[in-house]
């Protein structure tokens, strides 16, 4: 198993996000250094204004995922937030946010969630990457 | 190359699920050893009263592809279901289903098409990845 | 830092090409061997015909994302294909259109623009990869 794993967020909806939450915690209960590495609407989803809200699903959850997701969250089950501040917690995960995809998005640092550490352009988001495995999402 | 590769699948449109299952026949036919994780829409796909269904294609298909892939399945292109079904029978295959997303579903074992060896959870699938390719679809 | 990295392009809309293109002049400013292979909607970005044409944004895009990657073509920014472009004259990049998918939308390698460099199966594909990441946008 490598040490490091990276994450690459593109998408913004809940249910993708919450795979990679999940994901995260999974590999930093291992013991890998997780890097988390935020573009486009997925960015866009860690906006301090935004974090909380309601961020939709992917096209294909239909009704039926809906209803499954809406379900979860009313018994109580983490969000992918409250999952990746606890992988943060447990292990060692770095979030960091696309420079390009800042500009896109007219955001300043500021404007974004204090879960996310930083601002990185693409190359420092592969030199850190290492040898390890890099999952689009 | 590394002698595991690992696929999570999280979506469930035959599009998506059939480029999956072709990369899973190529890795498989070089004899690599190829773990495929379900997640969400992807596992909802595999359920043994809908695996034989119409899942839908990506929203980005737009009718020209629709046109393309009812032409292939009209000409009797295997689908993902039977390609997967081979690459088992030619290498070194296994399915399991993520539990989490057994949960979000309601999902039993019983439920879920033979084709799947198990139900795991999110750190046993990174422990099965070992230093290979980790592939999110 | 392995020294190959491999993209496989199934989406075809404008922001996952963008993120691939910018990704991809990453790898080879740091001087990894870079390998893309085209599959579904976004081999069919690449047809001569339509590689200059507007291909959309994913569905979660929204209005507001709709506007902002307006802006920046507006602006000037730099295309995908125009990216893609720079970062074969950078380092070493090889396109490569999916075989099957060339049949799925009934392709002739000439109806691809000239920055697609040939035609191979999955089986070639995962031997270039080596033991480098592979990354599915």
């Amino acid at each position: 198993m490598s040490d490091t794993i990276s994450f690459v967020l593109f998408s913004g909806t809940d249910d993708k996000l919450q795979a990679a939450a999940v994901m995260t915690a999974g590999a930093a209960a291992l013991g890998k250094r997780v890097n988390i590495f935020l573009q486009y609407w997925a960015l866009d989803a860690f906006r301090r204004d935004r974090i909380d809200a309601d961020h939709g699903l992917s096209p294909e959850a239909g009704p039926a995922g809906r209803a499954a997701v809406d379900a979860l969250r009313a018994a109580g089950q983490a969000s992918w937030k409250e999952t990746l501040g606890q992988a943060k917690e447990l292990g060692d995960v770095d979030i960091q946010a696309c420079s390009l995809s800042m500009d896109l998005l007219h955001l300043e640092e500021s404007d974004l969630d204090p879960i996310v550490d930083g601002v990185e352009g693409v190359t420092a988001f592969f030199l850190a990457a290492e040898d390890g495995e890099v999952v689009f999402i």
